[in-house]
């Protein structure tokens, strides 16, 4: 008999829930905006009621408490999503559910996804990174979830910026960290539009490989994964990655040596599991407590 | 009956070797210049020769090859150092002595001996940064020290300057990067003085905490480690450490939450074990393989 697992991957503006089996196959899939915790929690739970699973799994947006030993394990933290902040969401799943539910960062558990079923298959290592509302960083070191204190926030990191980049930077707490930079709303305010609807020109190119390539280079001095995945809103400008490869490589003036680096395109790239890489992802995270 | 361990830190000026027991007591320790890998060696055969210990752990200099599918596994990478690129240290060790040899980088070792024994332990996570001739960090994250694709370079991240300070910098890759702005020799050729010669005058203090707090946050945003701990000979100015844990409380503007930042004066602190951090660390390293 298959198993099946459950998946909910919580976002800013919508949330996905899913089935799927423990190879990876999804059997089940929806997604409804995140609204009030009251009405979105409801819908989760008639999504997953009567379901033949045996656990689930949920990535989340942040900042949530990762903290095993902190009172607050499993809520959400300070967040500008209204109704949202203080929420215990683990308590109030593991409250109506029958079964195990595993919570982590929506980026964590889609770098396990990206482990498990996409482009970073059979290592142990690897980050996952989405550039879009805001920049997320999920990572895998030496087999393991990386948690630390609680969960990392490789989004805010300070860069140096730009020279020719007069742009304030809009993080509420860091002003020109990284997100207030170089997100998809950074970039609406830069340019006055969002980026969709902006041409890949010259410049917006220039400044948004500058300052992701600078990251990358930083995350791989420091945690030296042996994938980057890259993906989100902004990267859908398909001539941002290569340009970003070529910066890294430049940033590193081949310090460090090794064969991932040798071959960048195979070392930073888009997921493997496209869209599906934070469901897939949760329905990992079930798996390990089977 | 006790169990004796060896350790040995090499360095690029001199090395230590010692012994001690499983609970971190040394009982014997000796040190000697670092000339060429020959007599160094020797150095090292004849200290331990006879001796009655069950496993050694090194600690070097790098850059090191820790990638256990690389056919240079365990040699000493491209270094300044003369004579020492390319050396096969593990190969050597181990074809010499009839017990195990593990080997890490100076900086991993000292995290593992200060985790173990030192200001982090009891905890799963923890960095130890030395600021000196270099600028390293190691690193332990869920409670396993941290390697991906080899070892992390944290020393040579690149960072934002400060806006008074018109020095080029030092390093050889990176040219700016934080060794290239405030490891040791870059003090001494900013200023045309030795840092033990200079008094704490403002502005290198400024310069310094700036670069190291700047460093500091990010290996925060990225590691979120349970404790931080900073030695080597530029940490000497007392007056550095204060200033430090003030500006990454400035930089990180409370955005990460957590027990251990709310108390920074016993989350960034010196080295529990002193100047046998490293030492020490050898000899836990040795016990690994017990
Ligand atoms: N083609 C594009 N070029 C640049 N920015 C884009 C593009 N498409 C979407 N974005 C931006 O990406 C952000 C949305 O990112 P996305 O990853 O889709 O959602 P979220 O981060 O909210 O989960 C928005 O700021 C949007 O303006
Ligand atoms: N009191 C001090 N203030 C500033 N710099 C110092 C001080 N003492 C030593 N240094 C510098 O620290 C470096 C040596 O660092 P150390 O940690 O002792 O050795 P190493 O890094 O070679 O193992 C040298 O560049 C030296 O000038
Ligand atoms: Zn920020
Ligand atoms: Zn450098």
């Amino acid at each position: 008999m298959r198993i099946y697992l459950g998946g909910i991957e919580t976002g800013g503006t919508k949330v996905v829930c899913g089935i799927g089996t423990e190879d990876g196959e999804l059997v089940e899939r929806t997604s409804f905006p995140t609204t009030t915790p009251n009405e979105t929690l409801n819908q989760i739970f008639m999504f997953f009621h009567n379901k033949n699973i045996k656990a689930i799994g949920i990535g989340s947006f942040g900042p949530i408490d990762l903290n095993k030993e902190s009172k607050t394990f499993g809520y959400i933290k300070n967040t500008p999503k209204p109704y949202w902040s203080q929420l215990n969401l683990l308590g109030e799943l593991t409250k109506r559910f029958p079964f195990p539910v595993e919570l982590d960062t929506d980026v964590n558990v889609a770098a396990l996804g990206e482990m498990k079923w996409g482009n970073a298959k059979g290592l142990d290592s690897c980050i996952y990174i989405t550039v879009g509302t805001g920049i997320g960083v999920g990572a895998v070191t030496e087999g393991v979830v990386l948690h630390g204190m609680s969960h990392s926030e490789m989004g805010h990191i300070l860069v140096r910026r730009h020279p020719k980049d007069h742009f304030k930077g809009i993080c509420p707490y860091h002003r020109d960290c990284l997100e207030g930079l170089a997100s998809g709303p950074a970039i609406e305010e830069r340019w006055g539009e969002k980026g969709e609807d902006l041409i890949e020109y010259p410049e917006l190119l220039e400044f948004e490989s500058f300052y992701l390539a600078q990251a990358i280079s930083n995350y791989i001095l420091i945690l030296s994964p042996k994938k980057i995945i890259i993906g989100g809103g902004v990267m859908k400008k398909k001539k941002l990655l290569p340009i970003i490869r070529d910066k890294v490589k430049q940033n590193l003036n081949d310090y460090v040596q090794s064969k991932e680096l040798d071959k960048l395109d195979s070392y930073i790239v888009s997921p493997g599991l496209g869209d599906n890489a934070g469901l897939l992802g949760a329905i990992a995270l079930a798996e390990r407590s089977c």
